[in-house]
C-alpha cells in the first residue's frame, strides 16, 4: 500500500497499534512493526527506568521504525522525552496535553510528532504547533477520550473536510472492513487498540484478556467526565462510581472514588472487581487471543477482500 | 442497484428518510419516494386525522412506495395503526416500543414492517417477532436514542456478525461516502435524517434549518437518559437540563424542566432557546439547505465516486 502515513513512518501498512498503558511494551510494539505496521510503547505506565529498558528492547527486537507514546499530562513527561531523544526513538505520539509544549524540540531531534484529537479545534491546535500528522478518535473508543462525545463516523469526515493533514482514525477500528470504512471516511491510517490487547504480545492480565472475550455490547462505557473521561467496562469499580453519582458526589469526591492505581490494578494485575479495565466498544467483537502478526494479517486480508466486494454494491 | 432492501421496498437506492417528528411530512416523503428512495412519514407528531391527511396527500404525490414511521408507545398509536391498515400503507417502521405489540397485525394485512433498534437484544426480538428489516441507529443519531450509547461504527458490524435480516445502518450518514462506509461495515441501506431536516421539503423551521448550518461539532449532546434518550442541541433549554443535573434532580423533577411541546416549539415553530432541537452529530457538516431531489442526487454520485477511489487505496 502507498498512502501518506505508510511512506511517512516507512511502514507496509497504514496499521498502528495504540500505546495503551499496561498493554503495550515493547513485545507488543517490536512485533507489530514487524509484521509491517507501527508498534507503539505506551510510556503512561511506566517510570523512566522502565521506558528506558522497554525502547532499548524494542530497539534489538526490530529494525523497523516503532513509537512511543506520552500522555502530555502525566507527572514523568519531561524525564520521558530526554530519553527518547536520547535513544532517538525515530515517532512520537502526543496526547492528553497542548501539542504545543513538546512538538518543536521533537522535530528538532528529526523525531516525528503525532498528537491525539477528538475534534477540529483540537485539530488545528495540533496542525499549528507542527505535528506530522494527527489521530482523531472517536467516542467508541477504550481509555481516555475527548468530551465532546464525537463518533468516528462523524469525527473522521469533519476533520478531513476541514484540514489537510494525514489523518489516523481510531476508535471501532478492529477489522479489515472497518479499516476499509475508515479510510473511506477519509482516514489515511487506522489506529487499534482494543484488538490489540488480545494479543498474546499484549501484557495485559489474562484475568483481563478473558474478561473482554466475554463482554456483549452496552458492558463498556465513557464515565468520569469531570475528571478525565475514561471508557471502561461497567464492572463492580463502575458501580462503585454510579452510586457516588447518584449521591450526588463532588468532582472531588469521585477523585477519591477512583483513588489510584486502578488502571494497572484491573488490566495488569488482574482485578477485574476493583480494577479500571479499559477497553473500547469493539470488545462485544472480540472473542480470541492471537498472535499480533495473525492479527495483522489477517486484518490486511479482509481489508483486499472487502475492497474486491465494493465492485458489487 | 440491486440489494436486500431495495429488493423488499420496491426502490431504486438503498436510501431511506427517516421518519421525524416536526419534520418530515407528506412533501418531504413524497419527494424522496419520487426519487428513488424511500420517503417515510412520522407519524409521531401528528393526530390521527392529521396523519390520515398526511397519507391520502402523499399517495397523491408519488406512486412509489413510501412508509409511516410509528413510535410504538406514543399516545395515538392504536388509532395511528388503523389509518395506516384502513388507507394501505405499503411499510411501517416501528421504533420506541415491543414489536410483538404490532408486527403481526401489519403483517396479516401485507404491510412490510421494519423496527428500529439499537443493540442486540432488541434486533432479536425485532427479528423474533417476524420483522423484515431492523433499522441500527448508533448513539450520533439525532432525537430518541437507545441507552448502551453503542456506535455506529461498532451497532452495525455487531449486528452484522450475529443475523442475517436485512439492515438499515442510521446515525452518522449523510453523505456518499458515508453510506458506502455504512455498507462496508455491513449495512443493506442507510437511513439519513439530519440531512433530509435541511431539506427544501422538510417542515422544520426555518429558524432551526438556520441554526443547524451554524453548529460545530459537539453541539450537540445526548441527554435526559433517566426519561428517554434523546441527541439535541446544547441550547438553552439544554442549560436548564444540565442545572437540573447539577442541582441533583429526580426523574420527576427532570420531567417537569422537560415539559411539554418543547420539540414542537423548537422544531416546528422555530423557538431556539426554548424548545427541543433533535439532530444528530453530523450537523456539524450541514450548512445548506437543498431540493429532496439534489440530496440524493448527489449522496448517489458521491457513492459511485468513492467506490471508484476505493480501487486505489
Amino acid at each position: 500500500m502507498k498512502n501518506k502515513i505508510c511512506e511517512l513512518f516507512s511502514i507496509k501498512y497504514p496499521i498502528i497499534q495504540a500505546g495503551m498503558v499496561w498493554c503495550s511494551g515493547w513485545k507488543l510494539a517490536s512485533e507489530v512493526s514487524n509484521s509491517g505496521g507501527l508498534g507503539i510503547i505506551g510510556s503512561g505506565s511506566m517510570r523512566p527506568d522502565l521506558l528506558r529498558d522497554h525502547i532499548k528492547k524494542c530497539k534489538l527486537a526490530t529494525k523497523m521504525n516503532f513509537a512511543v507514546n506520552v500522555p502530555l499530562l502525566y507527572p514523568y513527561t519531561d524525564e520521558h522525552m530526554k530519553i527518547i531523544i536520547d535513544e532517538k526513538v525515530p515517532i512520537v505520539f502526543t496526547s492528553a496535553g497542548s501539542p504545543d509544549s513538546w512538538t518543536n524540540e521533537l522535530k528538532e531531534n528529526k523525531i516525528k510528532v503525532v498528537h491525539v484529537v477528538s475534534n477540529l479545534k483540537f485539530a488545528n491546535k495540533a496542525i499549528n504547533a507542527g505535528v506530522d500528522a494527527i489521530v482523531c478518535e472517536g467516542f467508541e473508543a477504550g481509555g481516555h477520550n475527548g468530551r465532546d462525545e464525537t463518533t468516528t463516523f462523524c469525527l473522521i469526515p469533519h476533520i478531513k473536510k476541514n484540514t489537510d493533514i494525514p489523518l489516523i482514525a481510531a476508535g471501532g477500528i478492529f477489522s479489515g472492513r472497518s479499516m476499509l470504512a475508515a479510510m473511506i471516511l477519509g482516514a489515511d491510517a487506522v489506529q487499534i487498540g482494543s484488538r490489540f490487547v488480545m494479543s498474546e504480545e499484549s501484557s495485559a492480565h489474562e484475568n483481563f484478556k478473558s474478561k473482554i472475550s466475554s463482554l456483549k455490547n452496552g458492558d463498556t462505557i465513557l464515565t468520569l467526565k469531570e475528571i478525565t473521561p475514561v471508557r471502561m467496562v461497567k464492572n463492580q469499580f463502575y458501580l462503585q462510581i454510579q452510586e457516588a453519582y447518584r449521591n450526588g458526589s463532588s468532582t472531588d469526591e469521585l477523585r477519591k472514588v477512583l483513588g489510584k492505581g486502578r488502571a494497572r490494578l484491573g488490566m495488569f494485575c488482574g482485578d477485574l472487581k476493583n480494577g479500571e479495565l479499559e477497553i473500547g466498544q469493539v470488545s462485544c467483537m472480540l472473542d480470541s487471543i492471537q498472535p499480533a502478526k495473525e492479527i495483522i494479517n489477517e486484518i490486511v486480508e479482509e481489508f483486499e477482500e472487502a475492497k474486491l466486494q465494493i465492485i458489487k454494491l
